[in-house]
């Protein structure tokens, strides 16, 4: 199934996207629905954040690929995480599809994407194993861990260089029965790839970072997971641009880029 | 005024605080409201958070004193931070007062206290300047800022060291009309004073946080930002005992500490 949360008009409302048609639902995905006689065509919808987290858990460095490029720009010996040490970013940050992101007039050139395929709790969950991690979770949507790479080593801690206003893009549908160790993931700047990966190939799985994380966190519904980004992010995102990440079953989460004059 | 959230038989609701009453609102501080003809007696209510953040902000090291101790307990050198960079704790961690601060049974001992003024969001901002700054405050509220110290060493971000379930009590209620910048706040364990300090010690104000925060971030109406906490941070909470963070004008934030069983 295929869960998205629409605005039509003044009214927001979560539906099942099927083809071009969206079944409107009295309720949502995270507490109980049932499907409503409304249906509308996809196009003539606003497609919002398909969910409002409020804990927002971001896998940092999970893709060895990834932290060895990274090493490499920095000139720095690669070092792979040994544990499942989870991140955070912060809600005001989160965009939905089509919406642009924004770069503040101050950020320097290096504005980068990572694209990432996010988890989305269902039900309220602590102390799962690795065996049972993945029921708590409802589906899989995508994410643009969108990154200014000077704000990361100058600050303290990632604020600016990851939670500006806008520079979490998420969406653009919540589907269902996925294999989150088994998905391509390909990111595109103006219609060509630029990067890509299998979440195969993930440091710690999915099922991992929900095991530790809830040994200590009760996950709620609409809590998110990213899982992090291999291959490298460049080149930069620049004014003018659209940015997409792209997984075949949920879809395209397309961006364009908007710099701030100063 | 002095404003809480509060829960009555199986309804929530916000409430005006007036001595030992409480008149039951319509609405909330953070949208509108209006005062119910339900009052209700302040005893006879179970305390709620006042507030629930979709972003919780928390300046981490912002009083020279609190930087010098741990600098000293740890052997290392004192280095006081250039910039108001930002942190972030996570709203699972969040309880009310008198609710337990619950030590995992794999915590080490040096489970510490933080006492901590805490800037609740009233109004929609962005782009404030420290002059007009706290023109997006409703008021103030207290935070105990539960730290796990070899947790807070040993992995390579604060998750679980700050943001276990229970470890960000917050209260009791938010206070408007104060000055941020000279409130005296006392850390009690089991009614003795362990430790105390006046807030006119921050290195970098309410007011310079709000205003580098609204730089990149739209702050929002319940959001909460952490004001950070000076002197030391001892002794170590230990099962048994209750910790209360103290200011005159807010109140008493009052939490029980218990140990879970391995």
């Amino acid at each position: 199934m295929k869960f998205g949360r629409f605005q039509h008009q003044s009214r927001t409302f979560y539906g099942l996207v099927e083809g071009e048609q969206v079944v409107e639902l009295d309720g949502s995905p995270f507490t109980s629905y049932k499907p409503t006689s409304n249906a509308h065509l996809l196009s003539a919808l606003k497609i919002l954040t398909p969910c409002e987290p409020r804990n927002f858990y971001c896998a940092g460095l999970n893709y060895a690929a990834h932290i060895e490029w990274a090493a490499k720009r920095k000139g720095l010996a690669v070092k792979l995480p040994e544990k499942a040490d989870v991140g955070y970013r912060s809600p005001n940050a989160l965009c939905a599809t089509d919406e642009p992101i924004v770069i503040p007039a101050d950020a320097t050139e290096m504005v980068q994407f990572e694209g990432e395929l996010v988890a989305v709790v269902g039900k309220t969950a602590k102390h799962l194993t690795e065996d049972n991690a993945l029921s708590c979770i409802l589906g899989y949507t995508l994410g643009n861990d969108v990154s200014e790479r000077s704000w990361q080593k100058s600050d303290r801690t990632l604020w600016r260089a990851k939670n500006c206003d806008s520079w979490k893009p998420m969406g653009p549908f919540i589907v269902t029965g996925l294999d989150p160790m088994n998905l391509d993931v390909e990111i595109r700047i103006d219609s060509q790839r630029v990067a890509g990966y299998n979440t195969s190939k993930m440091l710690f799985s999915a099922q991992r970072y929900i095991a530790e994380i809830t040994k200590y966190m009760t996950l709620h519904p609409g809590d998110v997971i990213w899982l992090g980004t291999d291959d490298a992010t460049e080149p930069n995102l620049a004014h003018g641009q659209v940015c997409e990440i792209v997984q075949k079953d949920i879809g395209v989460l397309r961006n364009p880029v908007v710099r701030e004059k100063a």
